[in-house]
């Protein structure tokens, strides 16, 4: 699979994007972590919002190959009525269901809704608003840029 | 007092320069939410650090204006041993300070550090760690770049 490096350049631009698409008023962010929390942080930043309050799923592959999602540090969503959960993929989109299903099962009367940077057409699930598609792997800058590349530091 | 506007480029720079000095082994990364939620995500994409954990706090100014530090959505840290703190500025110190003093009473036996990219040296509190100390307002990206300073979309 082909790789792409994703500059915080790009990312600004596509979230200005993301902006302009988002037709809902919401008054939480919930970011996943880690991959959301960059997007939570600026996109709280743009709306004025401070209620942030990131959820923690990590994937694991179990013996038939199949994915299990393992949701942590749920947040305390009550005083909330409409939350936006981002994340930086919805790939193969079992992440995003399962936490749709965990916060729902939580608090039923709570609307919740999901943009994404990028979304693949494959997956499960589409988010209610995403920036990109994706078809390739994707090196964002967040995990990439702190890397010494060629062992000398900018300082 | 005079702004100066920090750049995505910059804050990459100091944040190398603030892992260059960051000379302890860490478990856990809790952000403080929003200002340090981009610093916790790219350091636990650096350290490979899945337990990234925000928590969340506000200011109050009371009628004596006493400055008051409410805390919230504070993260379960059990099994966490040696825990680095994150936020974007140390600026009076209170929430540093409120953040120790309750995350270090549930937590008792976890070991707590803190690192910031600026630093105000009148703060009541010095970051074990930091990059920059900061004389003027900082306006960060993360603030800046998705406002519309001139009604016109990049794309």
């Amino acid at each position: 699979m082909q790789r792409i490096f994703y500059s915080y350049d790009e990312f600004r631009d596509d979230l200005r994007y993301l902006i302009s698409l988002i037709d809902w008023q919401f008054d939480t962010i919930v970011p996943i972590s880690r991959g959301g929390l960059t997007i939570g942080h600026m996109l709280g930043e743009y709306y004025g919002i401070r209620d942030v309050y990131a959820i923690n799923t990590i994937g694991y592959n179990d013996t038939q190959k199949l994915s299990t999602i393992q949701i942590s540090h749920t947040p305390d969503l009550k005083g909330a009525k409409r939350v936006l959960i981002v994340d930086d993929i919805v790939d193969s989109g079992d992440t995003i269901l399962e936490v749709l299903k965990h916060l729902g099962s939580l608090y039923p009367d709570v609307e919740f809704k999901v943009a994404s940077l990028f979304y693949k057409k494959s997956a499960k699930i589409t988010p209610n608003w995403y920036a990109k598609d994706a078809y390739e792997w994707i090196d964002f800058f967040w995990s990439e840029d702190l890397k010494d590349k060629n062992g000398t530091d900018d300082r």
